[in-house]
């Protein structure tokens, strides 16, 4: 049975869990596409402000699901191995693209696709046991949801480079070092409360501030400076307006 | 009273300092607009050749003023609020496409606007007890002054979402290990006297070698390699029949 | 006379080597398009699949030729001028568009151009005696070899400002904390060496896999995640139908 996304909410919090832990969470179409439906349905709930993702037991994932991958591959027809590749990146677009803000909770493996999966949520916590790989090169096939676009200008180049040329694995603190995650805590259930707490951090923020910050982050990696000033402008002026924004201000004023 | 700009020459670097300690040297339209002028007068005086960008007293600056903010976000007039926010973006986008070299020197407490209007400047020298903080969304606001688009692009997109989203607190050694500052020393008097130091080595260069390498730099954020190597000819070629360029290379092979 | 490119092949490894030990293997107009020529020859040799680039003795390079840069901004001809620094863009270029990475072995000096040629290779391996230096504005001149393109990217704007508005040298230790390396080891001979081995774990990878990742994560300085996306899925459909990639994915499933 493949991996499927299970759902549970702690007050605004979406916990979405990639549970197949008898295939270490391994990602495949159907899972890809089940992750994004969540992720969008969360959006349009508003009772949820935050989400977390992460995996059952002992690991976060191993990636792209080889086997679909294989089957993909010996289809021989284009068409297919697109559509196959378009289901992963559409989770990973839809989760760095989401108006609300994810934090990724990664334990054990997280390999491949899993890796850049993570790479697409706006805060990554993991224990201390995390091991992370860019496997791809070793399988013969090049890096997929997204990470080559994300991992340069997160570790750049010449560390990019090393990370998916060679695909040598790195531990929690290589990983810390390198900027890829903000915060490494002792064991997987540690992390999960971690990215838990976060959320609820930033559930707790106006959600129309939280959602623009997050545009103008992920805005900024294309594009010029000028282009990202107009953005900015307009996203100030929209927000200001807010309630939210003016009773912190007012708040401000009388202290 | 707002916080006004302050302006004195030691030699060629014009030392610019934001005053109005009494208000954290928070900055207004007004101010902000000040600014801007006086980056431009100094671009047309030949005699300078660098600056220094600094707050009065204890602190760099709390940023943008809450109670200009505030008024503009009231006024639910869309039109305000975006001709607000070019006074701010004016003086960061000056500052980033100056001609001349600016170091800013940073002591005490670096804000919201005031943090990001730093990062617009080309070094940043700072005192032990600096602190940084992208503090726009505990207020119910997007960050402005252009951080959104240079922050990512210096520290990664993990811990630019990391400072924008939870908006915590920063000390000096943290700014230093992500790359923002270049240098930190023991006191604000020391931070203004490296910084100038450091704008008298760079006065000390040719003005428009200088101005034509921060040009390439900046080019770089947007664009490609091959666009890049286009403006890099042509920088060369001018440059190069400069007599500033001349009189060194002869010097070169003379040796 | 002027430094030239040495050729030797350690079985699918081809080593370049800059021979000019006398000038510090300081590279001139006919250095950067015999280098050229030689990476392109190369690419065409299907028994190749991987380069080391490296320096004669005890230094990598000093850099641009001052004579032939001296002679170009005298010559007072733009189009002189321009076509001498195409020379030298050309070879960063080539080596950056390679469909074959390339590991650079830098010992001792590496000013100027020759730092930033070392930037255009794929992955850095440098010795403990290493000094980096973007020396140009010294002389009076931008940085060229496509450096202020590719340095920004790489260790953020403050720290690539830093390095060429001021010209310091920074020592192997400074340049591996700041990303610009990926290995520093003892000597020269164990950098080469180190290199080497390098080298041979790359070119033991599927040719066709590699290309493309290295094209991926360059394509990834310009332009959107969307249109990297694009040229992701299309990546790996064309390598998914690779012999290469099925037998490397049937051996995973059969374990």
């Amino acid at each position: 049975m493949s991996t499927e996304i299970l759902v549970r909410d702690d007050g605004p919090v979406r916990v979405l869990t990639m549970s197949g832990p008898s295939r270490i969470n391994s990602i495949g179409a159907s899972t890809a596409e089940q992750l994004c439906d969540e992720v969008v349905a969360a959006e349009r709930d508003d009772r949820v402000h935050a989400m977390v993702l992460t995996g059952e037991g002992e690991h976060f994932s191993s990636g792209g699901d080889a086997e679909g991958v294989l089957e993909a591959g010996l289809s021989r027809d284009d068409d297919a191995m697109i559509r196959f590749m378009r289901s992963y990146q559409r989770a990973a677009l839809t989760i760095w693209n989401s108006p609300l803000p994810v934090v990724a909770s990664v334990a054990g493996i997280a390999y491949g696709g899993a890796f850049n999966l993570a790479l697409s949520c706006d805060l990554i916590v993991c224990s201390e046991n995390a091991r992370f790989c860019q496997v791809f090169l070793r399988r013969g096939v090049v890096p997929d949801f997204g990470g080559a676009y994300l991992l340069p200008r997160l570790v750049g180049m010449q560390k990019a480079k090393e990370l998916m040329l060679l695909a040598d694995e790195i531990d929690a603190g290589t990983a810390e070092r390198l900027g890829l995650v903000n915060f490494v805590v002792p064991s997987a259930e540690e992390s999960l409360s971690t990215a838990t707490g976060l959320a609820h951090r930033l559930a707790a923020q106006s959600r129309m501030a939280m959602s623009m910050t997050k545009r103008l982050l992920n805005a900024s990696t294309g594009g010029t400076l000028q282009s990202s000033l107009e953005l900015e402008a307009l996203s100030q002026a929209s927000v200001l307006g807010s309630q939210s924004a003016q009773k912190s201000f007012e708040g401000f004023r009388e202290r």
